[in-house]
């Protein structure tokens, strides 16, 4: 007997037909004599409307309040697919992330889980039942609700994965699994059979669709994480730690080309050159939630102030000019210049560790393809570069092409 | 400075313009200098909509699954009024029914609060916020949430009220205070500005739109309840215990004419008559949650058999003959026979008590009309006839007229 953990996404319980698809698939693992923890989105595009229903009575809305609002949407979800198992005649419990004991610190609209309490989950499980779980949602300290951000739900299923030391963290989607670049805009794009936590981290926040923090969970724990279609049966992709021979056979190429398209860039000029002024300015960006990826600085021709460039999501954009708008007095900068027209298209793989040429080989394929760089960003397993958003899927196809991920 | 609970329905915040008006109204209270906890009910038919999606994936949906699904209505309309007052540059917090401590017992669909813990509605006023909490929902001791049944805000709205100790609580709704008689049915009917505790609970439980615990809960705390216009600001309607004067005023006539026309008529034919037969047929059925009203009991020529006969309401009358047919052959029934057409007229007022003549009048005015009584039921303050429903409204109209109330 297993225990496993299932994460249905909001395209997979978009209606009540593919609900009860979802109940029948649960069904099928309790049959099989295994216990299951399913984790759902809301359905469909639930989470956007609230969002859009809120607008309808404030431009802003308070972040507890929207926190609030959104969690209803994966209440929805849950109660529905409980209903739907209980209909096909298996003992089903619905818990909200509170009563599945999902604790947060108090970040609304991205808190962190800072605990999962398993007590409620392993008594629903001991009694025989199908746990049904909200997705994206917990409580903090203070018991106010709280969302976990996009993509939530993959987090909270691996937490609760891991909480529970269930034998795997099965996220069910709508594609079958992760490829070595999108398959919408590389045909020849293949779908991996398995991927290093750490290469999934960086293809995962470099575009392919899992959230991040669920990989660093992942790891962390390790928990293996199974990624395959909600729809098919087709085998789909385990991200885990590789066995060592595994990691030879890696090392000799690239995993995949990741790309995101939502990227903004922004320059504070003339700031003074001095020390500290770095920390000035990224802290009340940090303090508030906004999360800053590639930092360029580069020192004035006269040395005496510089210009620090660096790219946001283009959803933080006008938060991230406000803040900065109440703080350029006193960095004495003389201009803040913001574009939001960018991408950014990474080569990942955790063979190019220790291995040159791979930043280099990837310059030239983009100059070769007439693609202008703005910006360059490396990590040990990732070489990533900010470009104009409308070249990102050609620079996407050039670099699959050019790296030899085409051959498959 | 005074402490008011305010309840405003689901007709009040059916939309996004009506949801700003009643934050206009809240911050009207609070500038005049006072504390204000507004209860709130989910926006327009949003219940009747949840309902029906979950009819969707089953055709009886689980009892908790749907309380938690039912219990996302009032969250997505606290959170916005919330949103709203915030928009208008006020501190507002809203919070669910287990945030503002309301603990009921486990009674899926119609639970009862079993106790408020004020705690945290206490420690938000203390901050001046106006404080907005989800009408209609619990928590169980299990931390499962529950659902108080139809126009369980009202009965949230008094219990708060009671735990707070305000000044008085109000409930804003779609007609201007409590009438006489329901004005689409007798255009003479009159407001009244005062009613007293008993005679709207039987006001309340014989049709007038107000939640019969909700009446019980104030009488028993002493919290004088208003009743107005959430649109107008017409003077409503003060329910609250009568000074003596105002007693012996009232004894003089009839307070108003109530009707419901969601009755159906349940008869069990030849029960054998010896004792324990009528606690063996209603104690399964009050162990199903299904509440009886008028209940007659005829014995039959022979002498050794019984026909029970008694009424439910309409949507109970499905479960309440799947329960007889379990047990009938315990209960050795020749018969169960329904009639699902039938409503109810009462004459309410506190000047009946103790006064005859009453019931005789009510019985001449309605054969008068030719309405045909069919069973009859009385309290202190109250006679009721059950008659067939298309004669409701004739009914009424007669009775008010027969008892003076048309002068006004």
């Amino acid at each position: 007997m297993g225990l496993f953990v299932h994460k249905y996404g909001g395209s997979s319980v978009a209606d009540a037909g593919k609900i009860v698809s979802v109940a029948r698939r649960i069904a099928g693992v309790h049959d099989a004599g295994h216990q299951v923890v399913t984790v759902v989105s809301a359905m469909g595009d639930t989470t956007d409307e609230l969002i859009d229903l809120a607008r309808t009575v404030t431009p802003e809305p308070d972040p507890r309040e929207l926190d609030l609002l959104l969690s209803t949407g994966e209440l929805v979800s849950i109660t529905l697919l409980s209903m739907a198992l209980r209909s096909l005649g298996y003992d089903a419990i619905s818990l909200s992330g509170p009563q599945a004991g999902i604790r947060t610190d108090n970040a609304y609209g991205r808190a962190r889980i800072s605990e999962v309490d398993p007590a409620r989950l392993q008594h629903e499980l001991a009694k025989g039942r199908l746990v049904i779980v909200a997705g994206f949602q917990g409580l903090t300290p203070d018991e106010d609700i709280t969302t976990l951000g996009r993509g939530g739900s993959d987090t909270t299923a691996v937490a609760l994965a891991a909480a529970l030391e269930a034998d795997r963290c099965d996220i069910y989607t709508d594609v079958e699994g992760i490829y070595t670049a999108d398959p919408r805009v590389v045909s020849k794009a293949a779908k991996l059979s398995e991927v290093a936590y750490d290469e999934m981290l960086e293809l995962a926040a470099a575009g392919a669709k899992m959230h991040p923090r669920s990989i660093e969970l992942g790891a962390v724990y390790k928990v293996p994480i199974y990624v395959a279609s909600s729809f098919t049966d087709a085998p789909g992709t385990m991200i885990q730690q590789p066995s060592d021979e595994a990691l030879m056979e890696d090392r000799i190429k690239v995993t995949g080309i990741a790309y995101q398209t939502n990227v903004a860039k922004v320059t504070v000029c003339g700031v003074e050159d001095k020390p500290g002024v770095a920390a000035a300015l990224f802290e009340p960006l940090a303090a508030s939630g906004i999360s800053v990826d590639t930092i360029v600085q580069n020192t004035s021709a006269d040395r005496t102030t510089t210009d620090i460039s660096f790219t946001v999501t283009t959803d933080d954009l006008p938060q991230t000019l406000r803040r900065l708008s109440s703080m350029a007095p006193a960095l004495s900068a003389a201009q803040v210049i913001s574009d939001s027209s960018l991408a950014s298209v990474s080569v990942v793989g955790s063979g190019m560790q220790n291995t040159p040429g791979y930043a280099s080989r990837m310059f030239r394929i983009l100059a070769d393809g007439g693609i202008n760089i703005d910006m360059i960003t490396t990590s040990e397993i990732r070489i990533s570069c900010i470009i104009g958003r409308e070249q990102a899927h050609e620079a996407v196809r050039l670099l699959h092409r050019g790296f030899e991920l085409d051959e498959g």
